[in-house]
């Protein structure tokens, strides 16, 4: 191995899916196979038993009284949403739409949270009608809910979503810290619960969320327990004791070269000791960790085929039928900084002899439309299937896929 | 003014809309008026009088033998594409499913083009069937179109989209020159010619499109008058005469502060002179200019109501209903580097005394939900209607409408 070689980070083993006869196997289907029953390429599949794996994995490791719920805005697709209401504690919702696929999924409206920095009137009044956990970020909403309470005659369910004086570090988004319109900044905390207890709601505890997609465990830890004493001052001023106390997510998944996959080993022992410090401090209140990529992001691949062949000017362009109408993000027009690959293969070639560096790119009269910039690739012909991993989360529904008038991708759950 | 604001770059002033009681006024109608209009915030208003105005300023530069068509991928709402097929003397489509939208919007087959890097075999036959001029791409892609032809017994109407040897200097986006998905390299385009030939489609010119969005008007006459050049090698190279010589567009609008709109005067007189050479050395052609956000950009804007007045550690927040999955690109998360701001105002407060620096956000659980950061707009409050210029192109198709599970916007023609 040159010194090159042994330099140039490289992309943590997507082993997650096993293989059998040069192929991936989804859903334990050879992907071939797979192709066909779907009917048409592209398409997402995400795969039961890795979603389920991956929960078994967090329970684990999580003390058993800390509630583990799924952020759905990573993956809606309804199947999904139905198979993890039946493996996780609880569903984390952004909108009435997603609230809407939540119930119709199966998930208990007790262990629903519907959070958000824009929630319209009727939304607020559909979570209340829906008697489901509603985070408020603002104090406008307060008078929203009262509202609607009384002229539902049903109680208005709040927990309140801090923006806590510190972040998540090291995190691909901060959402926490500074100026921010996610939830209410904590000087202002007391006032507001002041505010919900004159107004009659049902305060039932807090939701701090400072960031997402880490890979540094010591960070998670750090903000877990920033957290965790941050709610236990604000929980002096509250009008009810605390039931849940929300205390976000952030567990990153590796997408990039170099990237690492998260070790859950001390985030586990962090919040073994919370949740017993939480027994005597805030005796009915159940911990929440909130993960929507973790869980689904690894389980999925994106599914696309070559249509064209061509080489221009000495480098090898793999056009396929999918791009970045279905998959903004491995685009990398979604939030990246500097474009990067996401870890993609030919599944179908798995056990070529030959590889050849190329470039995937998708149908769009774009340049921006590049699923993969020069990699070591198996050699493609018109006809093989290109494979995006990491795919399961903040695909299908974050892409652009009227974009350019080309057809939509379907998604399969196996 | 101090030196600091002298310094400061600022936005393009945006007065192709006229106002009246301190109201926007889109198509002639108030802007609260045509909220009403439509129902629901958030919504795109395309102005039809500023469609045609600006085709007629292009004509007015334009020399009469220059054929000017619109790229429908820029705005493919249906009403926009039969409206502009009225002004202008050609459709140029992306996909199957934007032909299906210029045929049923009265587009002439004659005048239509389909480009595209990743064209299916389906796409090809349906483009043959519909007597559409083809842009070739590919060697593959003549022998689908020959069999096609047999097939349906029509003759397969094809121009040679050309990958060349330079590219659109100062481009948003560089399409052309170095290795590229798009087109043929103009070295293998001999060769391309003469398989043409022998495969019997009817070959009816060239395509060349180095760039887009592009402020430069001398970058724009140089990649115009290279390309007429490179043509006119290749024409001798060519089984039939050149009739169409489509030269490409990349004419820019200014999205950011400090960009000046682009002064037509020059690039008239280049395509004069060009129109004038072509007369004699390729008598049968026609020179074709493709724009679209160049046509229809500035036309349209898009409007969402606030929600929700927050301020965090000082820093006004105005919440909108509307945000990045209805406009990824005003959100800067579409093929930008670095986050800038669109020209935004609050559309129902033009005449207001009092201003203040507010950032515009989404709804959505992002950081990247962002509309305007940190501006000087009107004070605004709760039902005030945000407006982002410059939004008649690469707006509704091309953003995550699904994402999060925010209902779609509205797109209206006025």
């Amino acid at each position: 191995m040159s010194v090159t070689e042994r330099l140039l980070p490289v992309h943590a083993p997507m082993l997650q899916f096993p293989t059998q006869g040069g192929e991936l196997l989804v859903g334990g289907e050879k992907l071939s196979l797979l192709a066909a029953r779907v009917g048409q390429t592209p398409f997402y599949a995400y795969d039961r038993a890795l979603l389920q794996a991956r929960v078994a994995e967090l329970r684990a490791v999580l003390p058993p009284t800390v509630k583990l719920h799924y952020a759905m805005k990573a993956n809606p697709m309804p199947a999904v949403v139905g198979w993890m209401a039946g493996l996780v504690d609880g569903v984390d919702v952004a909108s009435a739409g997603e609230l809407a696929v939540a119930l119709d999924a199966g998930a208990s409206a007790a262990e629903i949270s519907f959070a958000g920095p824009g929630k319209r009137d009727v939304e607020l009044r559909q979570a209340v009608a829906a008697r489901v956990l509603i985070n408020v970020e603002s104090f406008r909403e307060v008078a929203v809910l009262a509202a609607a309470a009384t002229e539902l005659g049903l109680p208005a369910r709040v927990a309140v979503r801090v923006n806590p004086d510190f972040e998540l570090k090291g995190s691909g988004m901060k959402m926490g810290g500074g100026p921010k319109q996610f939830g209410v900044d904590v000087e202002q905390i007391p006032e507001l619960l002041a505010l919900i207890g004159r107004a009659g709601l049902a305060f039932e505890g807090f939701h701090l969320f400072a960031g997402s997609q880490n890979l540094r465990p010591e960070s998670i830890c750090e903000a877990q327990q920033k957290s965790y004493e941050l709610a236990l001052r604000l929980a002096a001023h509250a009008p009810a004791p605390v039931r849940f106390l929300n205390l976000g997510g952030g567990f990153g998944i590796p997408y990039f070269p170099g990237e690492q996959r998260l070790d859950l080993t001390t985030i586990g022992e962090n919040l073994r000791q919370l949740a017993e410090r939480a027994r005597q401090d805030l005796p009915q209140a159940s911990l929440v960790i909130e993960l929507g990529r973790y869980l689904v992001g690894e389980a999925g691949v994106y599914v696309c085929r070559v249509i064209d062949r061509k080489i221009s000017r000495g480098q090898v362009y793999l056009v396929a039928d999918g791009g970045l109408h279905h998959h903004l993000s491995a685009s990398g027009n979604f939030g990246q900084v500097v474009r990067k690959n996401y870890p993609v293969t030919i599944g179908n070639r798995l056990d070529a002899q030959e590889h050849e560096t190329a470039s995937v790119v998708g149908p769009l009269c774009t340049p921006l439309d590049l699923l993969a910039d020069r990699m070591s690739l198996p050699v493609a012909q018109v006809g093989d299937l290109v494979v995006v991993f990491q795919s399961g989360a903040y695909g299908a529904s974050a892409s652009p896929q009227a974009f350019l008038g080309h057809p939509r991708c379907l998604e399969v759950l196996v």
